[in-house]
């Protein structure tokens, strides 16, 4: 059952503020809405004495609709948006759009009135799209609330800015793209992108969803889970899209200052895109390219392209660009070569690409080329670039030759169950001939690297299915059963004292809880304690200063290293406690943790942290100056499992080390893995925790060690409910 | 004087293979040429029978033409190339444009052909232009040798591709673009870009010159400097701006086997044409965009952008884009806020970006700001975006006031002398108002990044010109007066021992010869010569394995380190001996190198390669992982200024490293930048290395020590000329 029927499949629907006059939004709203042919009741309020507009009967008020009415376009003036919400809600309509500007895009007082809509709607259990939205579209009942005029279609599409709309709809006016759900959500102050996504998901008409967005609009920590768990079940059904644009420092602030979202940290964004699988698309150039390919393609096995061209520039520039989209461009095999033998000219190079170009050039020889290729098994999806290259035979002959092979093309193309996408330069010249291919689910592109890039995209989507289906197989870690509870103790005990830090030696206890993997440590109050520590460790000792007060425990001389004797330590505890006395006379000294000396390794850093939008995830990272300089690091949302945990240590740059490079040997990478995933369900199953910093972790042949562990708690308890 | 007048400003041009039909090559481009009106002497060759062919008075070959022929264009089949070049030279033309195809292009018969046909050309000294190539265009003489029609206009273009000019000139007639000169120079046999640069150079109506290439056909040596030198006094002139394909491993390949062009190492064509101050552009989407800001826009004196928006969403966007543009979009200073103030609703953030949408929108608070932001004097440029959003009044009195909106905000930017670029979402609904922009130029984008793109790029030449500027005064390094010759009796003596790897020794001698900063070092047969090297240093030594056999040295066991008594120099050089005799019996032991131990420091690499295209280059990069996982390094055609020396230094991406970072103390960024020049200077004077390979290098708080140094020479002496 989709939840948004109310806005997608009502069965009648009042625009409040309809006009006579096209001029007028009202106006220009009520000639669309009717132009379309929405299926359902179509009512008109209006304060005009007009009976009836474009031929629908109006009414002064919503509740002198004499027949139910299930969603209202409310298209008022802001003052009496309040008032109209209200008889909405008197009158029973499930939904209303809200198309009006001026709330809290616009201010102080706008905010106010915003406040005071959203709670009308509440009270009356009115759901909310907008306000400062353009409408929506809904194909299969031929409903419109938008002065947009939209064709139906395989594409859904929701966005937050309504010029954005418009941007994109010149722009697919001009391609033949239709929509299946269209909606523009505007401020987000009811419904929001994951309740879309939901809908979209169960919509059998939507090949592809699209999503241009801003931010997500977050009211509490489970917000942005939401919309990733629904992204991900609707991923497994069809291709997600989003262009997310504020990604860098700058256009995050004025996102941030624009429909209100949060400044989020891009890093996490991308990370938790990427864990639901949804594709990021970069340049907005690309949007529309890719939704067109994922409406028309099959999606291809693998990333092994032919490239077939018109011309051997093209051919390099396609060559080019499937590097960066992650393609290869394979040898031919001696079979396919041998075949390409006998349709083309001795001078063709049968090489991928295959340039047809040159004196001899014969059209059908594209024909020929294209069935080859797509009957190549090692091959999975087809390029074609610069058709058709060479001067033009602008004779009616020839035309009819072009039209001719490009139906043979199209008929190969379709029976290859392959993906192809197309660049042309002869877009211009005989846009008859590329209709057929356009009319036949082959993309043509305006540039080489689109139509490379678009395939690059199939294929990721491809992969992400893939890697969707193993998911249910990839491993998880096990915490302790009692982890959650001893934990909760430890925390609370942190905050039974006042305190937000976490001392070395709770956050190890906590550590231990969750089943992290550590040497004994022993927390000593006094310098007897100290000793019997170091018997027990049997080994050369690290002791360290544990104070609430003092952070930086090297610069206040608390740190001792390799201690091996009765008189080492004792000494050694003196000194520590007098320079923190020194370094800060006010602070409290709880003792010393004494462990063994971490072995020596590859240095690494892990961290915890809540984002504003996500809530808590995990960091991961090479230490030093790989992440002070290169800011080499990954992200993940928590908890992730054993496959995510692998997928952001290989993720980043400085991977090949930890994999051992140059007869170096590689550290412990399932050790690494397995503390990712045990720190990760530890941030997601404790929410009062702000803020972990393992930092150095030193990865072994076998094993790692952390040196150092701290626990920031929030200032506040939080909700222990995720 | 401009050295190619004989192809663009020609008295006279003969079209050789002139038909009557268009459906011809050689009828399409006789017609384009009399349609263009070409301002010199025009004459016809034809086999056929008609004595006038649009026109134009036909003769049977080029020598029954009564006049002089400055130029001429063959367009006969193949099988006549070479006679009709022949008879070319008899008559005395100066050039002759090939446009026929099958050439070196198109397997081994064609290059067969093509040899003959240049050798033909080169005996009569007749200049060719092609073959395999799509003729020319010179808007002065309104003469065209090619089937494209072009308008005249401030843009140069010189591409080899002739499928690529096609789809360039769709693109440009969309915009109407305009060209100066154009030309398409195909297999390059004889016509290479160096020379279409230079000529650019000093055409006064040429205000950007834009260049296509898969790469440089190289002759000799000189050819990649030359073309760097010709590009780089253009720039000083105008910008030169270049899209070079065949960036990626597989699309080099496909590139040599496209035209034969060299599959250059791609990082050291970008550091030439970086040398030069060619700006390289990346995607083929954005060369004409590139080209059309250049030929309307002023230069930015700074990098401070201003955003002024229709709508949030694109304002965000573009405020993304400006981050990787290399633009600024500063928070705006308190007179320009005030100012704003007093023509914006309240609710309006005065922030940059400016977004002016909202219900209480003005449209002429677009041209109010607009003023406001290009009178800021902190502000450099300003990008316009979204305009005009909302919905559309479609009444005519909107219509006309848009239109005189439009026209109030051109003049006031041509009033600022600063650069506006625009991207707008009614560029399908109200084009009219756009041509107002447009025709003023303002150029109009259709997306927010190639608006903000493009002014980065008009920044970047900002730069670059005064990086030019400054180039005059920067450091060059000394080299000894006998350098040169010193080092070329080192060479002379690897000669004259018939091998190519020059020995430790002699490679610290090369070194010394061009004053590079070295400790002592030693070169002992026996260990008593080794012990008085010893005492000679003064301080602990290493010992090192000299043999031409030996180029592993650890692996020999031929390396000692930290000797520092008679006993142990002694003991040492019999096991190195003992050990290098045991890891190749056959091996000639010329002794040991004695050196002082050299201190700790930051691990760098250093070398000297010799590129296909530009000759010798040199080579940087932090050493170990650095390079070997991360790629980082950066390169520079040699010799090298001291600001080059900076630049290629700074480049790299663990700089801050060298710069010092995390309490460490960096190194000395003068002495590696001393000793970069030193080794470009090296390798520009001494043709005969092949490679210098400085690994690993050392830099310390205070000088540099290479530990190694390895000097490869050619197989075959090289011309010791540059």
């Amino acid at each position: 059952m989709a939840n948004l029927d109310f806005l997608f499949n009502p069965k009648s629907v009042a625009l409040i503020g309809a006009s006579a006059d096209t001029k007028k939004y009202g106006g220009w709203t009520a000639k669309n809405m009717v132009d379309h042919g929405y299926t359902g009741d179509l009512y008109f309020v209006t304060r005009s004495k007009n009976e009836y507009i474009f031929g629908v009967k109006t009414y002064p008020t919503i509740l002198d609709i004499p027949d139910p009415v299930e969603l209202a376009l409310v298209a008022v003036p802001i003052p009496y948006c309040c008032e109209t919400i209200e008889q909405c809600g008197k009158k029973g309509v499930k939904a209303a759009i809200i198309v009006t500007t001026g709330f809290g895009e616009a201010g102080e007082e706008g905010q106010e009135i915003e406040r005071q809509v959203v709670a009308m709607a509440r009270k009356y259990n009115v759901r909310l799209m907008g306000p400062n939205c353009m409408g929506h579209y809904s194909a299969d009942m031929k409903l419109t609330t938008s002065i947009i005029e939209l064709e139906p279609g395989p594409i859904s599409l929701v966005l937050q800015s309504g010029n954005l709309a418009i941007d994109l709809n010149n722009e697919s006016k001009k391609r033949n793209l239709g929509y299946s759900k269209w909606a523009t959500i505007g401020n987000q102050k009811d419904l929001r992108f994951h309740e879309f996504v939901e809908h979209i998901r169960d919509d059998e008409a939507t090949k592809v969803l699209m999503l241009y967005m801003e931010g997500l609009r977050i009211e509490s920590a489970e917000d942005g889970r939401n919309f990733m768990e629904k992204a991900k079940s609707t991923v497994v059904k069809k291709p997600v899209c989003a262009l997310k644009i504020g990604h860098s420092q700058a256009g995050a602030r004025a996102a941030a200052s624009h429909t209100g979202s949060l400044a989020a940290n891009d890093a996490v964004f991308d990370a938790a895109l990427k864990q639901c699988g949804v594709i990021r698309i970069r340049e907005s150039q690309d949007f529309l390219n890719v939704a067109e390919a994922f409406a028309n393609c099959p999606l291809p096995k693998g990333n092994r392209i032919a490239i077939m061209t018109d011309g051997g520039g093209h051919g390099v520039m396609a060559t080019d660009a499937s590097e960066q989209a992650q393609l290869e461009v394979p040898v031919l095999s001696d079979t396919t070569r041998a075949e390409l033998a006998t349709v083309l000219p001795s001078y063709c190079p049968m090489k991928n690409p295959v340039d047809l170009a040159g004196p001899e050039r014969d059209l059908w020889g594209f024909d020929h080329v294209t069935r080859m290729l797509l009957e190549d098994p090692d091959i999975d999806g087809l390029v074609i670039v610069g058709l058709l290259g060479g001067y033009a035979d602008l004779s009616e002959e020839f035309a009819e030759l072009e039209m001719a092979v490009s139906r043979s093309m199209v008929e190969r193309i379709k029976k290859s169950g392959k993906p192809v996408t197309m660049h042309s330069i002869y877009r211009n010249a005989n846009p008859d001939c590329l209709k057929i291919f356009r009319e036949n689910g082959i993309p043509v592109y305006q540039s080489v690297e689109s139509a490379v890039m678009a395939m690059g995209k199939l294929y990721q989507y491809s992969r992400i299915k893939q890697r969707l289906a193993e998911a249910k197989n990839a491993p998880q870690i096990e915490v302790p059963e009692s982890g959650a509870a001893t934990a909760r103790k430890v925390i609370e005990k942190v905050r039974a004292n006042d305190r937000t830090v976490v001392l070395e030696h709770e956050a190890r206890d906590l550590l231990a809880a969750y089943g992290f993997n550590q040497p004994l440590y022993r927390m000593a109050p006094s310098a007897d304690d100290a000793v019997a520590a170091w018997r027990e460790i049997g080994e050369p000792v690290a002791m360290k200063i544990v104070s609430p007060q003092i952070i930086h425990k090297s610069d206040a001389g608390g740190v001792k290293l390799n201690l091996d004797s009765q008189d080492d330590i004792e000494t050694a505890f003196g000194e520590i406690m007098a320079a923190a006395r020194a370094y800060d006379n006010g602070a409290e000294l709880t003792g010393v943790l004494v462990m063994p000396m971490a072995p020596a390794g590859l240095e690494c850093i892990i961290g915890g942290i809540c984002d504003d939008t996500f809530g808590p995830t995990v960091m991961f990272g090479l230490g030093g100056i790989f992440v002070e300089v290169l800011k080499d690091v990954s992200f993940r949302v928590a908890p992730i499992n054993g496959t995510e945990a692998r997928e952001m240590i290989e993720e980043i740059k400085g991977y090949p080390i930890l994999e051992g490079t140059r007869g170096q040997a590689g550290g412990d990478i399932e050790a690494l893995a397995d503390t990712l995933q045990r720190l990760s369900v530890l941030m997601a199953t404790q929410p009062d925790i702000a803020e972990i910093d393992l930092n150095p972790v030193f990865v072994h042949e076998k094993g790692i060690s952390f040196v150092d562990a701290r626990i920031i708690l929030h200032q506040q308890a939080q909700d222990n409910e995720l």
